[in-house]
């Protein structure tokens, strides 16, 4: 299976961190302000935020949220 | 691998279609003015356009045009 783990990156004073969202990732949607993530287990979660890279060997979707 | 194939969503008169622009894919980045592409062979291409949506269990990244 090819699903990824989603991190959010926050910008901290002490640098980007990756916060972990969702593991086993299936798809990533735009709504109408941010995102939904679905994963292979069928949970849904909705996301102010969007989607910044992916690193698909690494299993990595990284999000950010609006505006940073 | 868990690569995928990118392609770009293109909003015709006709309806959406799906153009493949990259095949194993690896990463995607934000550059400056877009997105840079890098599959699993070391190839890179760069595209103005924004990630738009994810289907890993089906090896698809979603690209759409700036602005559309």
């Amino acid at each position: 299976m090819c699903e990824a783990n989603a991190y959010l990156i926050e910008d901290l004073p002490e640098g980007p961190q990756e916060k972990l969202i969702m593991e086993a990732v299936d798809t990533v949607e735009p709504t109408e302000d941010g995102i939904s993530l679905m994963n292979i287990f069928g949970e849904q979660k909705f996301l102010k935020a969007r989607i910044h890279s992916l690193s698909l060997v690494d299993h990595k979707v990284f999000l950010k949220t609006e505006g940073s």
